[in-house]
């Protein structure tokens, strides 16, 4: 166990928070989930000094408390992969295959976006995000300045890269380095940010190459979207001979810290060149969209576990999936990969949690940071209340967590020891405020009789 | 549309109870969904009198009022297919294929069942879908006079059948026909009430045709397990050169009002008998339960409603499903039909709630009286709140409902006009009680050291 007491743990130096009396979800050595009952977490400077008994605890001075009876206190969730102001977009393109949902609405759209939409996009998205227990995201979108700067006012923690096109020119793959530059260890220390280039289907070869060598140079992650569907596997070995994963790997991409955003169209032919990268590379898997886009496969998430390479949970943007709930994600990432593979024995609670937490931190580069409740790591931890109906009674509390507690069970949302939410009261975003505003801009965004859009989609 | 003014409504007799100032989900004269803006809903004597603009409804005298700005009224959910007193074993037997879920978990333990059991499982089990906005649900196990008891005292509506097996002799059968007779009616008309033989592989083939003479001398309708899955099927073609369609067809089923829950193993050489019977049978889909036992297929919704046969939602026992969420089933429904027509284009949220409403109500045999909110009918009704950071904006209030919306959304309940949930506070069930109790219990319920088990499965 890594959770047990320090020496001399709170008896002379106060804690900032403590949470008592909760049960605490717990990694083992081998990452292995468990829960240790009746506990107390003790945190200092943003970080878990310790994990304690909760009779221990009692001795311990805090300067704010907070009561963990009937709580479970987890891991706040990581949402791998978003584009948190496409909350904006939340239901404007329905039931759509993917290329119309691009080419006839999203991109229109998006053609529209001020960084005022941006900016309350964004402060609506972590709202919803908070009150969801989530308490990272990484994001792949325009006018990063502004969602760094709601970051730093809403308290969350984010992972985040300017997107751009080779449509754009130079001055895109500019503008991404010159963003994550800038905003790197930004919001005291909570923004980590990536180079972030669309896709292979919207970024030439020599871009990406030229990604990877600025990867190099800057000691930059990468966040890209690739092998999204197999329609897009398929296209790209029509025209290029190779997958998109082929093409990451040519581009020198696979020998980057990257993160490759849903994989539905991964082959086992890659499985390879994928295992060779291993240690450096991620996928973020988002099934809800994947069902509504009536996409013919999901993640292998079978056989990257195979290889060693993690899986993290994350919803992707409102305009596909209709929320940013990773609790979703993670019950759906069970039951689909349950159905996919034929097997129900396979994608247990435990393995769903483990995806919900350690390879979620690692597949955003966190993995020495977050996912965890340990002593050493920052303190984002969220509570979730058990006592509901629909979660009684317990028999086995890690399919209570995946199987029948919901994202509005969350009661308390903390980053870096400091409550975003509590009792499901949101601290940092007046939504109503936010929803005021972007109602009375939701016809200039929504407008599509100029016949713009931001890029067209070719897979 | 049904939902106009009737003339001098309420202008002279008082309502029992008016909502005012909410979006009423209202279905026109073809059944299509519609949504009626700032509309007030009235209600007398547990029927609804009128659904009016909400500046008329300021003249109706009302006895008790609910402000309903910014809620949306839907007609309540209902659970077409459930075992609500399985709440007992929520999370119990994980990870399982059928054949190991049932005999090495599920049926060992329900012989350990009480009716003290059955009663506490129950309450918990009205608990959580009066929170969840289910008004109605259809209910197929044992000790079933103690869930009528429980459901007159919760104020919820039911379609209750004591389920049987050949395996029983003669008394189970004639237990479950004097269950539906002597509890038709009851709870104050809350009740209806159904024959319900087990299944086609647990249930001999004289026996399906004797209920359907009972069915037919007694005008009751019939509740039973059949198609469960693709692997049943198969088994009773092997077995008997039939599928379990043609089971139910040659015993007289199909000529009596049947509800068939699940149907994932209905072949396409089925469907001309369905298609003959359509009108009398309905068909019950609890999709999470397919996906979490890795059944190859899921109820074939499309081809059933290109024959007339209404799909009603369900969420099967909270054993299989772990939670009593027909939101979530509608949800879900919308997803997985979606991906397993490899059309995103089809089910769209319009046709979710389509049978989420109307098609459900049907289904358990109850299109007359609930499923709409229109003049005439009950007044069943559940009060919706998208206020919330994941449900902002509204683009597509259909899309909303359906995708971004959630169980715990719904603020207040309302069956038969009486209010069973305010504000989220449950006004006929003291849960923390009920756990308290079952808690306590549950030792001597799960204990299989006994060997004893109540059926075995044969597929």
């Amino acid at each position: 166990m890594t959770t047990s007491q320090r020496p001399g743990v709170g008896t002379t130096v106060g804690a900032d928070l403590l949470i008592t009396g909760c049960t605490v979800l717990v990694h083992d050595d081998a990452g292995q989930i468990g829960f240790r009952e009746d506990a107390a977490v003790v945190v200092r400077d943003g970080t878990i000094d310790a994990v304690v008994a909760a009779s221990e605890a009692e001795r311990v001075a805090a300067a704010e408390r907070i009561d963990g009876r009937g709580l479970v206190a987890l891991p706040g969730l990581v949402n791998c992969h978003t584009h948190v102001p496409m909350v904006a977009l939340r239901g404007l393109a329905e039931d759509l295959p993917t290329e119309e949902w691009f080419d006839d609405v999203v991109w229109p759209v998006e053609s529209n976006l001020t960084p005022r939409d941006v900016e309350l996009g964004a402060r609506l998205a972590c709202a919803e995000m908070i009150r969801g227990g989530v308490t990272c995201f990484a994001d792949h979108y325009f006018a990063m300045d502004t969602v760094a700067g709601v970051v730093a006012e809403t308290g969350l923690r984010a992972h985040l890269g300017q997107a751009w096109f080779s449509s754009q020119g130079a001055r895109g793959r500019e503008e991404s380095l010159a963003f994550a530059l800038r905003h790197r260890g930004g919001a005291e220390g909570r923004i980590t940010t990536a180079l972030a280039p669309h896709a292979p289907y919207t970024v030439t070869d020599a871009d990406l190459a030229a990604t990877a060598e600025l990867a190099h140079e800057h000691h930059l992650p990468v966040h890209v979207h690739a092998a999204e569907n197999r329609a897009q596997t398929e296209a790209s070995l029509r025209r290029h001979g190779r997958t998109p994963v082929e093409v990451l790997h040519r581009a020198g991409l696979l020998d980057t810290d990257l993160l490759i955003a849903h994989g539905t169209g991964i082959l086992d032919s890659d499985l390879p060149l994928l295992e060779h990268a291993s240690g450096r590379i991620a996928v973020a898997t988002s099934p809800r969209g994947y069902l509504k886009f009536a996409w013919p496969t999901t993640t292998p998430v079978r056989a990257l576990t195979a290889i060693g390479v993690p899986v993290g949970l994350a919803t992707d943007g409102a305009a596909s999936n209709n929320s940013l709930d990773v609790w979703e994600s993670m019950t759906l990432t069970a039951l689909v990969q349950k159905a996919d593979q034929g097997d129900p024995r396979w994608l247990t609670s435990r393995q769903a949690l483990h995806h919900a937490t350690v390879q979620s931190a690692r597949a955003v580069g966190l993995g020495d940071r977050v996912g965890r409740i340990a002593p050493g790591l920052r303190a984002d931890i969220v509570l979730v209340d058990l006592t509901g109906p629909h979660t009684q009674p317990v028999h086995d509390l890690a399919a209570t967590l995946v199987h029948s507690a919901r994202a509005s069970d969350v009661r308390t949302t903390i980053v870096d020891g400091r409550v975003l939410m509590r009792d499901r009261e949101l601290l940092t975003v007046d939504v109503p405020a936010v929803v005021r505003e972007l109602g009375e801009r939701l016809p200039a965004l929504v407008d599509r009789g100029h016949g713009r859009r931001v890029q067209r989609y070719g897979t």
